[in-house]
């Protein structure tokens, strides 16, 4: 290698340092402490909590459903597994966790819920069982109602991972001296998963549709927020992704707007029927966007009457 | 075996199980979720965090100099990083982690002091990368300005995991993308190891002795409130140790008292001479009770004048 | 929290192990070492290993056919993959393990078999290489014809990890130099999967179903002698499950069997099609109680005529 | 034990290995760094790497296909995973591993073929990080359009771990910064299962039939230079398997040819439908050996025409 | 459970025991089941175990001493903790590891002790908590007075892990809940070191030097026992060590046994000082051969007295 | 946080994104596989292998000893263990590890020497089996009659474990079916320990001290083509440590050369009285700057004779 070039590669990367630091140092509060929010109130308000493997999954599956219950006043947490720090094509590590730790902030202030990243490098999580502890404590101090997670079988390693963590810590988090330290749940939750394309050993199955037209711009404006992952294409973007002129940035946000909504509307019409079992015949008709879940055999097996009491947006039948 | 004697052999256990299930009934607030404190105020006072292996490690090698910096408004909190769940010769597991949760909980009232308790298996405490990591963000989130534990060599294998941890996490605690999801330490902490016998591969060097006898009250008080470790014994006790019969239990508090007077007063005849370096000489020989520390070399290596200031309890020299 | 309550909460604690412990003395030879029995006589008869996850598992899954098979001089070993010491609402740690390792052995002096409890902690077994190894010497000393465990897919992490560690010593117990310090099996066994009620990602198939009349009133005696997990209710249990009152143990006694006859008959009658395919139409039509297992396929694969001479209970087709 | 019978096995395993040195000494080259190849040139050519538990794996399973491809000039390598250190039922560890080694290597030369053995103990894969950026690395570096592997429901826990270990290095061969010292995909390969009979949780699907007539000398010829496992009978096999009467020998070597001629020829007669699809109706109904896969959802989709780029051996549809 | 029971149990049991011996004797016998022997009888007989990391480590260490004890009716039991799988030019694997197995049973016959092989591959033994409570398990069964090991500053990763092992064990073996499947002991062992020539961080400290001219005979004739890796030279060896020319043979046996004869006599002249402390200065200086010991920090700290009666062939002082 | 300070700070980050990449286009070959280089010629030079924690580490030990053996034609190889993606206050994950291979591989130019970087998390090296063996290879793969590394008490966690890794790998190295995938040494090289200032257990012995003034400058050259950590400070560097300034950064670069002139002259100071034994009195008077080195007690013990074969650059005695 040619000691120039590498030298005024790195001149180059001094500059934007310079620049990043700058910033950050308007912000230092922002990093403050990764500190445990306190459990939600007891208030009979449903709670819900929602994991996903990186900063943007919980956001995706979920979205939706958390903006119509949080706009209820019930309670709702996201929690990625992983940092995320390999989620992008020209940063990781620290850098990018602390990105993509804030872009899940805002989205979580989007929606009105709470939100939190565990730090565990980003394809890296494995089914060991302090990760199933962590879990076990995180649900069991949201004393949650309803717990989702990726199935195991989805497409990334992570995300079969969290699908596996979750299933193993699902009875547990009633068992009274696991962990100990941390009031067991006197009712095993309803375990959901989130919707996916993936047919063996078993293709995803929509027991619960929810129309999200309601919130969907909440949703949107979380996918912009989400601009690692979104704007600049993730670990598959380029420079060319989100390039630095102002009329092209804009042209790029709408572009990407655009495409989400069309993809926040495949599951409203591949789904249209298990929305009318929920909607009736004629709303269900009128549905634009939705999000569908799976419940797992692991969880409480609730009943149609329960289901629209966790969900309380379905209209009566 | 005798189905008869099983079965009565664990009615007394049923009998057993009301009584600790009423009383726990009363109390249900009290084992409130793990939810970690918020760290300690940035006004000029110390910083200090202490490392042990049981609920009960800290108390007795640090608990005097803890009063002492409490007393006046410095920051003290106790980690003990297993749960203690096998230290006690009748009782195991869930339930004794609770008991000792509260004794240390105790301790921490009698102190003025903050407490912790990790919910890892005792006699299970190994030197992995996720313990180094928890190390690493406690000490953090404390903004430590003095770091303490066990040497590498003390008897127990707790004990020395506890050393080895403390040390790998020293310097990683200031490297900023190590655990970027909590800021680092901008300066590494001094770490101190607390007195033990052991002579190999090297003896204990006194560096720091601190007299306790302002304190020392309360170190009995804490003494007495590790109720399962010192009235009954620990793992070496037994049913006689504590007995029902109240004028004994009297009796026995008497005599754990009096015994730990003496122990803690072995510090200060031990390192007489090390007393007399920090006291002068006169103030030296009326020391009754102490607490020695020996300086890690992997922390910052603090200059005398620095002791004092993170020590302010010695009289200027 | 209020110290004195504390105190007091302790102090009965006192008084219970003062309880325990004087049983305990009488009883001192029961907690012998932990030592493997000898291999079962190479005497033509059929030989069993069943694996559950916690000491009741394997006794409520296939107690009726070890008695069954015991009966007839076959060679049966129930094991328990974990010591089940959080299986209770009120104790833990060793003392429930000693417990529940005290039950299944009366159990197995009803059933007229062996029975080991590996002591793994409840809720932390891993599919790990050393208790893969564990699980395949355990096969070859026993020189098993049949294995038996959980379907993978079973509800609690515990389960879900007996199958698949069994699985994954099917074939290597046949292998020469894996665990070469005792000798391999030439032929692999049968295993089997105990019944259970899971859908995803398949259906349990009851390849094949035994009725149990004739040991039935053992079975249930066996459920009677689990009482930490029967008539106190094991984690789900409270003090009010088994009382102090010696009449409302009694009821509860009573009402705990006539809860398992109902449950030990509902495999018969799920299952009377495939009953009749082993017995006839109409002795299958009597049968009351019954236990299905399905045939895993990573065993050998036995014909219809092997498993008549494997469970030589079915009549002469 | 009689301390002569010992002493006399004992020399006979002297004599045994003084053989063996001798020819080890012969071929001392043989026995060179493990180092790995260059990646293949970048040509236009398709680029295979196939994944096996054991030094054999991918050879029986793919080693048709490999040969055809490799006489069209693309690139192939195959991958055994672990050593196969236990793979014998009269020698074991090391120098079984140099055995297969080498017999593999034979094979590669057979088949035009590159190949490696990574050096874990046979019957000890686990699914670790560790192992998953192993097998990233490989697919890397090969630049793999093609990735195969055993089904993880496969017999042997080995290949289970294998079908896992390359599920979950699938897309993170794609992710830039996970194994940042080697440049990662920009397209994720296809993902290809090798046949088996297992059923659950799902039946092997043979979305790719592939004839193999015009190799199958070669696929004959490698399952004879895999001695320890054929002729030698691998962990079934005994002393009688291959005597050392040189006529018995050439017996053997024709039996063992025949069965494998008679193996190779199922796939053939059972998919011979599938067959159809890709060869045409006539042309299927005289191909006598194939070798069938079945796509894996977590790679690339590829369509039938991708699929005839990628395999082109098929004749124009 | 009666107490009387219990000893005619383990008589039956016995029994049993020499019956299998017998029969396993005819057979491959040599192939045994890896039985866990009976733990020895409470005799007021000294009980010694002796961890060493390859099944010839304890023999070179400790099997003067051994020998001493077993004349004398003591219980000592040698525990090799990795099966010594590599430990040879030419073999390795299962083969190897059954062939140690059998020369440390021929050296057991030969002192007159126990001696049992763990499974563990030779180079890979870990300081893991499963190992650890294997440890304490077996110190337990033995119900130990005494246990050895070698120091953790040994030259081989394996000997310096059970140093560190065996460290871990030692105070856990006491404590009640550790382990609850075995009692645990009343009273923390001796624990000794080997004697090595390491420096760092400490020199060996000959604490204990037991002359062992009695006996030196049988640690000779245990030494050819060790044939794989003595007369044939371990992994240092080759076909020319030991060869198939019978009078090369008694050659090489002559010449091993002369060279360790001098190694056994390095200790009485290297600690002739120490002898004399334990001997008196006459019987020192006739000394030939001796075997040297250091007390461990962490076991129980025995006094000159207490020395005396557990090594009870010094002479009266 | 304010949304739009995000929004600019990524956007900086965009710019500089764009910036890398556009270089990094240039220089797409450099990030070649990370394919290990062929052994060194068997020529009778000496081959000598270094570890260091981090990508600067032996470059600051043992650059200028290696840059005498390669002036001389000798082979040395560095090999960092972990890839150092936290070693830097504004960057981490893998745009870090591919700058700091590159400035490692930068270094080797300077010195003619090879180096290889693990692609290991740094702050995350851990001693495990996998680890080790990848040692034991590198040391093979080298043929390594020196092999040097960090003692085990070094400050960084790291580093320790670098320690312990090469003295597991030590004797491994020559045992024959230890890796048999990989030719063994047949001769235990010489292990040194890199200079350290820690004095517990034991202070750093300075065995070897080698004067280094004729390579100094490549040294220095060194030090400042490890810009990351050098120049910019490192994990404790901020945005001023080198700015962008032109002038500036000149005069950053004097200033750190002439800061490191002064501490490779530190070692020749303090180990003046050593350089003597080996340069003799008048010669070493005269060296101004050294390395020192301490021989480890596990590997082969050389003579005085033999360490002036190993580094011939000392004069004739």
């Amino acid at each position: 290698m040619n000691g120039r070039s590498t030298e005024s590669r790195w001149l180059v990367t001094g500059l934007f340092l310079v620049g990043t630091l700058l910033l950050l140092a308007d912000d230092a509060g922002a990093q403050g402490p990764a500190m445990t929010k306190p459990a939600p109130a007891t208030d009979g308000k449903v709670r819900i909590i929602c994991f996903g493997a990186h900063p943007d999954d919980c956001e995706f599956s979920a979205g939706g459903a958390a903006a119509l219950w949080a706009a209820r006043g019930h309670h709702v947490k996201f929690v990625s597994c992983t940092n995320g720090d390999i989620g992008h094509w020209g940063m990781a590590g620290g850098p990018l966790a602390q990105r993509r730790a804030d872009e899940v902030k805002r989205c979580a202030e989007i929606f009105g819920i709470d939100t939190e990243v565990l730090d565990i490098h980003d394809g890296e999580l494995m089914p060991t069982l302090e990760n199933r502890k962590t879990i076990v404590r995180l649900i069991r101090q949201w004393r949650a109602d309803i717990v989702m997670c990726h199935r195991p079988n989805d497409y990334h390693p992570d995300h079969r991972n969290v699908g596996l963590l979750v299933q193993d810590a699902g009875y547990m988090a009633t068992v009274p001296f696991f962990c100990p330290d941390i009031p067991h749940l006197k009712r095993n939750p309803v375990f959901l998963y989130y919707e996916d394309g993936f047919k063996k050993p078993n293709p995803f199955s929509p027991d619960i549709v929810v129309g999200i037209d309601e919130v969907v711009g909440k949703k949107l404006d979380a996918a912009l927020a989400l601009a690692s992952q979104t704007l600049e294409g993730g670990c598959d973007g380029s420079q060319d992704s989100y390039p630095s002129d102002l009329e092209k940035r804009r042209a790029r946000e709408q572009q990407v707007r655009r495409s989400f909504d069309g993809s926040f509307a495949q599951a409203a019409n591949q789904f249209r029927k298990q929305l009318a079992d929920w909607y009736g015949q004629e709303q269900a008709g009128k549905i634009r966007y939705a999000e569908a879940f799976e419940i797992c055999e692991y969880g409480r097996q609730p009943s149609k009457k329960e289901i629209r009491e966790l969900f309380p947006f379905f209209p009566n039948p």
